[in-house]
């Protein structure tokens, strides 16, 4: 039976998982793949933990090198995270011969170019499925069976630390920061979530993928991003009463004017497939010109789900000698041709506080038709706070960013009229 | 640019759409994937069907020898549906070393161990992604993405005109009659609706994806198969007062005790993912042991989702010669040392029209009780019909499927307390 060499850099939460997949099903693989995936070395800094997992002692690599240098290594599974030192371990060990298996996404969408022309240099294999996503197979599918189709949009569900955050917020009411409070308790968020809550997270993943569905090279600093904490109990309860679910979606669309990438909270019709997505489940809705609308759904994170996606590189990488990873015409920074949008078209929900019931509907009225947004749904409280300010909610009908901006503006300048509380996109 | 020549066998729905995408997207695949694919021939009987849709004349074929000869066909796409002559096809184009890329779930699940093995001695690819749930992107997700977890279970909504039924029968309350009337106007059902309703077509596909998700050859002759030709619309109520929605549900499990394969009409808890999938909407719910739970969701029919996944394929198979497609141990008949279970355990739906109101309660909790049945929800009707029967419908616990049967037996002997309507199985 043909031997597999792999080596594991990082023992953390997915690395660990990786080790407890591969060595527990090593049988499996034998049996169902033909091939004997064996570990030849592991490398991490922590050789206690190493040990405890069940490591042998002389598996345990003193530096990169020396996995390099191994000739029984053919595959290096890369489940460090964050940009150095794992960008020049990956570089090493492409150019040492062997083939990659990452779950890298900042690594990935920042230096895929980089990364790329190595594994092409050496003719190796260099497999990212585990970067996106978790165990979902989105990337495999945008590359090996949606790309006949022109994709013309994907939203995407793509962080599980804040759905899980929204999803509390929405079933039971509770503030931003309690339930932020609560997932770092259960360790669904980490001690400083920023990369989570402030969408960086999402952006990277969805640098990744949208470069795959639109066959160009998408990058990150062109991605409108967006994050959560401005969120409110009360905008979500306004969204549901107007039949909407508050979610940060990632959002790509290709049209004839040009591409869009943005990350931010959305609300979604409540009907739609991703409302129904929820605490850390995963969901990417993709509508191709043919295939119409597909959705994949699944953890999009933790040591198992993350290991599925990385042994099934893995076994992809060393059964598929020949693996022409990528066929989009990849580059350093966007192509010259490709044209953003940043002033796209978006429907709007716009809470405000009103100082002056009478007159204020008037007012916003006359504000919103000087820019040409027209009113989808309205609501207005009959009772205020004690204050005497009484909230006022608008869904508009689509219009352009810039426009809402203004908008928004204008109604700030006349503030004995009404404080603008949020400023919300929709998909309609 | 590298030319990829292609011949399709039979333009009807599929066929045409393939022919229109592979058409209309040419020049986006050389700008995209760095191939020309040109349709170089064309099998259809019916000539003008074919010149209608752009073919050019000396394109059309005589007969399968003219296109095996054509030394510019790389790829032979087979859209024919049925066994014969589309086996007699697919091997002549394997035998001539034509790749092949096929729709037809038919052909695959009765003949895969044929094709395969002609595929394998010719070095040729053989695909088959659009056999199984349209443009839904499951078969390359057991084969290149799952394939390294254990799968425990799947469970599909993976017929769409059954689908279609069941889901105007919930939401309009319509009899079983009345929507397959409507869906055979609309074209949703066929003329003769047998392989559909009566779950052929999801059979077929179970055995597909069960026998790559199982690694090992899951014959259609050991699925347990049940239509939907007796659902009433009674029933779908009953079971929504309950929580529960109604689905033509194709369930594959992996146990210790051996492989269950069953396609039949099932209440699923009307929260699931799967119970929100309507109309002509498929999708396919994995569970493994790693990645947790997985749902892939789109179209699974229509002329340009399927051609969606035959393109994918043709691509697929241009870009990676060496295709290995398949890894399990693919046989003509099921493994001997595979054990299936016949007595499988499920919850199970059923109601009764009880003529004797006071005593039926007691007798057939005794019924239950000595076959170790038990209840967990009862519906009894305060009013019964103008006759005076009394409508009780019961939801057990898991049980073994031939207690259930015996315990029906039972109370179908004790004709003067209650008549047996309905038996159906719930996923709980």
């Amino acid at each position: 039976m043909r031997k597999v060499g792999v080596a594991i850099l990082g023992l953390g939460v997915v690395g660990g998982g990786t080790y407890k997949m591969l060595t527990e099903h090593r049988e499996f693989y034998q049996k169902t793949q033909g091939i004997d995936i064996v570990i030849e070395n592991v490398l991490e800094r922590n050789k206690e933990k190493a040990l405890a997992l069940g490591v042998q002692e002389n598996k345990i690599a003193a530096n990169i090198a020396e996995i390099c240098s191994n000739p029984d290594v053919d595959i290096v599974i890369e489940v460090m995270g964050g940009v150095e030192p794992a960008k020049t371990f990956v570089l090493s060990a492409l150019n040492a011969g062997k083939s990659v298996v990452t779950s890298n996404k900042e690594l990935f969408c920042k230096y895929s170019y980089e990364l790329e022309k190595a594994a092409k240099k050496n003719n190796c294999g260099l497999f990212f499925e585990a970067s996106c996503v978790g165990g979902v197979p989105v990337i495999r599918a945008l590359l090996d069976n949606l790309q006949g189709n022109k994709v013309l949009s994907m939203m995407g569900i793509i962080n599980g630390t804040t759905n899980y955050i929204l999803t509390k917020m929405t079933d039971e009411g509770a503030s931003y920061e309690e339930v932020l409070k609560e997932a770092q308790r259960l360790g669904y968020a980490e001690a400083n979530p920023t990369a989570d809550v402030e969408g960086y997270d999402a952006a990277y993943k969805l640098s990744i993928l949208s470069s795959l569905a639109f066959h160009t090279k998408i990058p990150f600093s062109r991605i409108y991003r967006e994050g959560i904490t401005n969120i409110t109990a009360e905008d979500i309860q306004y969204g549901k009463q107007l039949g909407y679910t508050l979610k940060l979606l990632a959002i790509g669309k290709n049209t004839d004017d040009g591409i869009e990438v943005r990350v931010h909270p959305t609300y979604i019709k409540s009907g739609h497939p991703l409302a129904s997505v929820k605490d850390s489940y995963n969901a990417v809705y993709i509508t191709g010109d043919c295939v119409e609308d597909v959705m994949l759904y699944g953890r999009g994170a933790g040591a198992m789900p993350t290991a599925s996606a990385i042994v099934g590189d893995v076994i992809y990488c060393a059964t598929h000698p020949t693996f022409r990873y990528s066929t989009f015409k990849n580059t350093e920074d966007a192509d010259p041709s490709t044209k953003f949008i940043d002033n796209f078209k978006s429907a709007y929900y716009l809470r405000l506080n009103a100082h002056d019931k009478a007159g204020v509907l008037a007012k916003v009225s006359s504000i919103f038709s000087r820019h040409n947004i027209s009113v989808a749904q309205m609501i207005q409280e009959d009772d205020g706070a004690a204050d005497g300010r009484v909230p006022l909610v608008f869904i508009t009908h689509q219009t352009k960013e810039k426009s809402i901006l203004k908008a928004v503006e204008d109604i700030k300048e006349t503030n004995e009229i009404a404080d603008v509380i949020s400023v919300i996109r929709v998909v309609s």
